[in-house]
């Protein structure tokens, strides 16, 4: 069995990790990833970034170019797995307020390692998601 | 340091993987997924299918309806971590044989478990990559 305050410093490091985008936190992004060279980071239609340098120049480049956005998390899992976290869930991503559509839709894989008993990111793959229609 | 013979059976594994893919057989490909229900699945552009059935049965539908495919893999890199496995690679698709230019291009993140000294398959998340211009 998993231990459980693992598996809820694991949610934490994930919500943790939205937050910092959404409010487009560097501190904080920066101190969410691994300091390992094998982190990887997948944006939607991108190649895979390897390494931490080219990582965090991508999202201090994102950073730079953004507005302020709004993220909702739905479908989010998460499982333990020793020193390994996986987490998968969709990103719906709003640029206005309010109860719009989002404008975009992301479904994801983040893997954490734990590093001094915290969960950093080893991998972020975010995909493009075809809207859906409906509701 | 991870054990040399699982990085060497986690390679292997993720050669199966695309030679079941490639070969379109179906019996490989129904042994390489783990027995568990947490196993997930995107395909490019699309939603994560979550669970068993719902992932063979979409492997069911692709090898129903695909030519034979070749895949060439590029910036393969294997990290065994427990009993969980993480390949990254790139797919290079062409339908057609000779050495014309990939028909499509996706960017892989595969998680492998061990399951009784073998590797199975957690989780493949494939996401499309625009072309890229040059050689």
């Amino acid at each position: 069995m998993p231990d459980p305050d693992l598996s809820k410093e694991l949610a934490r490091a994930n919500r943790a990790f939205y937050r910092a985008f959404e409010e487009l936190d560097w501190p904080a992004m920066e101190a969410l990833w691994a300091a390992d060279e094998g982190v990887r980071c997948v944006h939607p239609g991108a190649q895979m970034l390897v390494g931490r340098e080219a990582v965090l120049e991508s999202w201090k480049a994102i950073f730079a170019g953004l507005p302020t956005l709004r993220f909702d998390l739905a479908d989010v899992d998460l499982r333990v797995a020793g020193d390994l976290g996986i987490v998968t869930c969709e990103e719906h991503i709003r640029s206005g307020p309010g109860r719009q559509q989002p404008e975009f839709r992301a479904v994801c894989t983040n893997l954490y390692v734990l590093a001094g008993g915290r969960w950093r990111l080893l991998l972020h793959h975010a995909s493009p998601l075809a809207r859906r229609l409906g509701p």
